[in-house]
């Protein structure tokens, strides 16, 4: 099924398909330091910031890049030099900010469970208690690696209680996965312009508590990525330090006005749940097994095993499902072999089902038995 | 004078203008690691290796983010954390590179010049040879700050000489003026998308002598700006490491065709040069004066001291040329009161005479007297 573009959908964790309103937002150019962006650049973040009902006690700071600079700069600027934190990790994206932190010789702790295993919240709580250096706790909301939902909600709770600063990379979950500052009690949160927001990729942003944002002065590693030093400059220019990607932001601005026209954060989970259930229902009318249990699936994207039956095999499945308009994933990053497909961007049923009837004719021509692949 | 889009001229130093061709390769949505898009980023490295005539000794390494991302991570990639560096400063973006060590905690000493004083290269031929320590030279090609050109070409044949590895930041002059890797000696060239390339911001780049990035390993203070490691995971699956700005690369391979149809660098810089010529004739006819002898200006950017006449206000002067269609830098950046317009991006002799008609009018409405500003 073609796509108004005629290019293929987009079902991978991101980049993503966009609306053609997004990509046409492109078509002009702005002068970075003109009031005229700066108008642009200020609204985005108000909207931003208004998602997480967030715009009482933080702010949001944006930086160039990919969600992982958004998440280093976050690291960089809020873990002091002497700071030891506390890293949840089920999948590669609790990994990168290890290694993150790593990089920056910051001392850690980590809390391992299996990529299909949330971490137990007592767990945490019993770590705090018994290691009292612990200060920052640092997790994923939605670990992309597998599509699995962690429990920010009875994480934040146990932070809450002791004091703990909670630093969340919800990269692939905000904007669709519910996030509430008035709920959750979170020193930042981090996500990107190209995810569940819908716009182009090229800028992150961290939600970040004000008054840890102030205390953060001096620790940053790095001048691109210090988000203090860039929200001084905005706090007293509103402009971008830096060079700001400006179609990326104006591309950004329109996607955040599709998204207040579907109803805002509900709206757009309603629509990505509905995606996740049919192609969910439908990979498995074809014989496919999802690799997490379902009230730990988050309806971003779907890790499915990989089939055992030998006719099946991923390069030609990936590439057939190119040559019928759909782009997913083309690998795998949980430690079992598997695929994922994505439900998130701008697609609907009527494309969830069409990804459902290319899957079941690529099986076809590769000689999959149906429903046994 | 209406641009094609309707939005005014950017005469700035980026963003620019840039052409319709290059906005609407925009217009489509990418998988990111999907071949059609490895096979663009793979041609977009090349000819921009092509560009510098450095495809021998030398690689492309891309990276998310501004021109200071760029400067950044090839600065914290190449210089190893005991080493000492001389900067040669004189403007904002050498000050920018001393700011970037010092968050690095790199040891380095400076050479600072007025900002329009080009650096004596018998001046860096000293500081060499009296100090054995330093090892990298880093500078500025064309310091934007003021528009002035430096000697890179003298300069790099002292480091040559000595064996001192030069690291160039080409930010403004990269596609412009002449920087041919078979005549002067370097280890690393940065320059962005966003300047005489003509594409969107949203992506910088390092050309880096392969042996320098070999011995790099390791010495990076960031996991996001290691261009080691981006080069490493680029030369094994063609595949930017996080997430690229997909639909910005899109648009500087479009920027690249329209550079080649021009005649290359060389066709790019005659434009340039005839841009800057109708600039600075127009704008002394009308009393001003440039802040650079005309042997050290660039044909990229031309500062103009600020008129003395108490008529003459910035900010409608800036509201005045944009109500026009034209937006020029809105501060300054030297020490001194000044201005600049810039004469690059997607821009001919027709908007260059636009311009300086409007300056003309808006002089006239602010009752400066003509001539004498």
């Amino acid at each position: 099924m073609p796509s108004p573009t005629g290019d293929p959908f987009l079902l991978t964790p991101g980049p993503l398909t966009t609306a053609p309103e997004t990509k046409q937002a492109m078509l002009h150019d702005w002068g970075s330091r003109d009031s005229g962006f700066i108008e642009t650049n200020g609204a985005m973040l108000r909207r931003i910031l208004a998602i997480a009902n967030a715009a009482d006690d933080h702010v949001c700071v944006p930086v160039q890049g990919s969600g992982t600079f958004a998440v280093e700069a976050t690291l960089g600027t809020l873990v002091p030099r002497t700071g030891k934190s506390l890293i949840l990790i089920n999948g590669a994206y609790g990994h990168r900010m290890a290694k993150i932190l790593r990089y920056m010789d910051r001392a850690f702790v980590t809390l391992e469970t299996p990529e299909d295993t949330p971490p137990d919240p007592q767990d945490v709580a019993r770590i705090l208690t018994s290691d009292g250096d612990i200060f920052h706790v640092i997790m994923v909301h939605c670990e992309t690696t597998s599509g699995i939902l962690n429990p920010v909600a009875e994480i934040a709770a146990i932070c809450a209680e002791r004091g703990n600063p909670l630093i969340v990379d919800a990269m692939s979950a905000f904007g669709a996965i519910e996030l509430d500052a008035a709920e959750i009690r979170f020193d930042a949160v981090m996500a990107s312009s190209n995810k569940c927001l819908e716009g182009v990729p090229g800028m992150g942003f961290a939600i970040i508590r004000k008054s840890a944002l102030i205390a953060s002065q001096g620790n940053a590693h790095s001048l691109s990525l210090d988000l203090y030093d860039q929200w001084q400059t905005m706090e007293a220019t509103k402009q971008w330090r830096f060079t700001p990607p400006t179609h990326v932001i104006a591309a950004l601005d329109a996607a955040l006005t599709l998204f207040d026209a579907e109803g805002g954060r509900e709206g757009r989970l309603m629509r990505y749940r509905e995606n996740c259930a049919i192609l969910i229902e439908g990979m498995r009318g074809l014989g496919f097994k999802t690799f997490l249990a379902d009230a730990l699936q988050a309806p971003i994207i779907v890790t499915f095993h990989m089939p055992g039956d030998k006719a099946f095999n991923f390069k030609a499945f990936y590439y057939g499902l190119k040559e019928r308009g759909f782009i997913i994933y083309p690998g795998k990053l949980t430690k079992e072999p598997s695929f994922r497909m994505g439900c998130i961007g701008a697609l609907g049923s009527d494309e969830m089902r069409g990804a459902v009837a290319a899957v079941k004719e690529v099986l076809a021509d590769l000689g999959v038995a149906s429903g046994t692949p």
